[in-house]
């Protein structure tokens, strides 16, 4: 008998049914409402999720949870009452009060975030984000933490994952690679990626965006592709779900590789059972293992030799003018290149991960009350200049870049980094358990691939924490070493360094 | 003081927030979704739509109406305490065991009516049609009614008409354009439509669709246009309207005179006042009025010689092969033709009335239990022969050509003529108030006709029932009058009748 069980279940299941017409809602501003539609739309949204909120945090929850939890559960059963536990505990850990402040707070704090990037001024901003950090660091309070209050931020976005575990491998990947970069900056080997310079047509870079999706395996039945400012990976259901990129004639690789990267994400969401729709078991991890599969996909697979060699005879079909003449080393070696940059989002996959350890460093020290709002610029500038050798022009440049921040998002950017962890630990398994693995690529038969996804991550929704996921997974805890390895055999073959 | 009302509306509000959501969900469906994402939409759908039920059949909500029509209030917010309270109350008389039967047979009554259609066989339909007619009689009896159960159905779609007024408009009506019609066949002028047997490509299609769009007055900022099997308007808010069309290139006017329609149904939605976004004021006041709204626009402008004499120019520029040698005589008359079609929606403006009259007589027999669903086909072919002159090949292209009774919609059809008589009675006080129309419609200069309906129709939301509105705007009782002079008076020189 599980009556409470099946109860609980039905109820969660609406929760789910509205977060997914939230989602729709979401999608549809980015990609379709017409201009004027935003100031309803800001409150349907708002409507939504009180209602999801309020629905998760019911007494009768909490009652429902203890008793569906002594009840003769399935494995999958179990699985989906521990999530539900997790979530009301956390959901009612946080006073009304403090949600609402922290709502108005941060709704406030990103129209003069944005004013402040506009002005490229810090000082516009820094009131608004020390607001921001007391109320997270009153959030961190109420949820409770064992070692420091950025745990219980942490923990929001990457269930189980403490400050201390991350810090290390923070460390590890920061000591491999700011030498490894600094070496590049001086090898001889310089890639010609002058092919570049060119206009591709966006009608064919949006067949070579689906191309990818195809190949990659997504069902084409059961998503969509979009055009948004900031791309995304979004939509209302596992059979529902909708990715966009954004096109610019002048450069190759931002919509594909966009696209390549939620499509990674899409894989994801289309890969959970359907019969578990609506409950925890169809639902991702975290954050963290959302983006090992973005990741994965768009580096691991997208990036590799084996994919350039399959991909680019089809993008000469598309652009027959422009790369005709462009041999495999050079596109792979242009695809691959390593330059600093300032700004997260443009940066390629080594030097990537120094963004994110900068971010995370400062933030952890905020949130500790070890380093003042007022000196983050500067801060900034510092480490920009230790790991990267840069200094960015301007604050707008530099420490405004994201949006994070104004929306209370501490504890965010660590899931960045964990993903391309948590991606390259997989494959190391990957590679053993699908010896073929390469030669599959460049044959374009990618469905060994996306099968072992779907057994080993997607269809197992939220039954692990990350780490043990991953864990089980590769027969190893989890580490930093992978991926480090990853970097360095890479990056050191195409630099010769 | 109005503290209640305050609450009331505020709790109103947010019942239209998730209609809103609701609303975007069943646009999307028809528009953007992928096929499989059919089965999960379904649920969301069905779970707001439970919640919106819920949320207005709650107890406290029948009390803070008593209470808030004790307060102090303005003119629109009596007019929002009424109109909540009749849904209220309209809402709390069905029971919600026969909510759920109704909506349960229904969803398997359409399957069933698909599958008749396929088969072009009424019996395979007629089981569980018999069913929808008990359930609707069920409905009546729970709604309450004056004089017969078909009151209390009409009453649901068109607010406070009755079948006894509307089978006297339905009899006028019959009375003069049966004969009429006959006049039109047996005249010797036949409207020659041989330049609509070409191409028109779907690019400029869609193009001379936002010209009327454009030139109607809708914000093009706070609507979409958009493709859909089944023509519609929708959309989640008064700032964000979405409409849909369908193109044939071998058939011109479909698509544009589908966009004119749906583009009336738009600029009621749009005229609502956006302070009033949630509440009644800005809600239309059934679906006969939002009908008279596009039937105005798509025939009382759309179709009338002044409009063509601006169009047909802007149509040359985009169609020169095909339309260039037409003349505005020639097109205005093809425009126009008269022909006995047995399917309703291919209708022209004339004999449409004589479809609407049929289903009324037969659904109003139906649930006075005055007529058998075994004689259905038999009755249907009886009034197409006597009232067309036509018989259908077989029940697809008669008895079972329409989805509504298979979704419980008795009542709905009406509403499709009285949108015809409300904006005939409307459009003669128009012709008195602006002495310019005509001109302005010629020059395009229809922002005065736009005004007015906005002041004398939009701006008043749920104020007043449809026929209450009419007879306050022209100042006579409302009469099928105005509707059937128009008719004879366009048809009558047209085919010289």
């Amino acid at each position: 008998m599980s009556k409470t069980y099946e109860r609980l279940e039905k109820y969660f299941k609406e929760v789910s049914a509205i977060a997914g017409a939230r989602s729709l809602l979401g999608w549809d501003q980015e990609t379709m409402m017409p201009p004027k539609g935003a100031k309803a739309r800001a409150e349907q949204i708002s409507v939504l999720s009180t209602m999801i909120h309020r629905k998760v945090v019911e007494v009768q929850v909490g009652d429902w949870i203890s008793a569906a939890a002594e009840e003769n559960l399935s494995e999958t059963q179990a699985a989906n009452v521990k999530a539900w536990k997790r979530d009301y505990e956390k959901a009612t850990k946080l006073p009304e009060s403090l949600v609402r402040e922290l709502s108005k707070q941060t709704s406030l704090a990103q129209q003069d975030w944005a004013r402040a990037r506009q002005e490229s001024s810090f000082s516009v901003f820094s009131p608004s984000l020390e607001n921001i950090v007391l109320l997270c660091q009153q959030k961190a309070k109420c949820l409770g933490f064992e070692s420091e209050p950025y745990d219980a931020l942490l923990d929001t976005y990457e269930a189980h994952m403490t400050t201390k575990r991350f810090a290390q491998f923070a460390d590890e990947v920061k000591a491999e690679v700011v030498p490894l970069f600094a070496a590049i900056q001086k090898s001889k080997v310089k890639p010609d990626s002058s092919f570049l310079q060119q206009t591709y047509p966006k009608a064919e870079q949006e067949k070579a965006c689906r191309l990818i999706m195809k190949t990659f395996g997504l069902d084409l039945d059961a998503c969509r592709l979009d055009t948004s400012t900031h791309p995304f990976c979004g939509g209302p259901a596992t059979n529902d779900v909708r990715i966009t990129t954004r096109y610019d004639e002048k450069e190759l690789f931002q919509a594909l590789y966009g696209v390549a990267h939620e499509a990674g994400h899409a894989l994801y969401e289309q890969g959970f059972e359907e019969e578990y729709e609506g409950t925890p078991m169809a639902e991702a991890i975290s954050l963290g293992i959302h983006e090992s599969q973005s990741r994965l996909w768009e580096n691991l697979v997208g990036r590799s030799k084996a994919f350039v060699h399959f991909f680019l005879p089809q993008l000469q079909t598309l652009f027959p003018n422009q790369l005709s003449q462009v041999k495999e080393e050079a596109f792979y070696a242009a695809l691959n290149k390593v330059e600093a940059s300032p700004i997260r989002v443009e940066a390629d996959e080594l030097t990537y991960n120094l963004h994110i350890v900068l971010r995370f460093e400062l933030e952890r020290a905020l949130i500790a009350d070890e380093m003042k709002v007022a000196d983050l610029p500067h801060e900034w500038n510092a480490r920009m200049k230790n790991y990267l050798g840069i200094t960015p022009k301007n604050d707008a440049e530099g420490v405004l870049q994201d949006i994070h921040w104004s929306f209370g998002g501490f504890g965010y950017f660590p899931t960045y980094m964990l993903g391309n962890i948590y991606g390259s630990q997989m494959w190391k398994k990957i590679e053993q358990d699908i010896p073929s693995l390469k030669t599959d690529i460049t044959a374009e038969t990618l469905s060994t691939l996306l099968s072992w996804l779907r057994k080993n991550v997607h269809r197992r929704g939220r039954q692990y924490f990350a780490a043990d996921l991953v864990e089980n997974i590769s027969g190893e805890p989890l580490s930093a070493k992978f991926f480090t390895s990853y970097l360095k055999e890479k990056f050191g073959a195409l630099y010769e360094v």
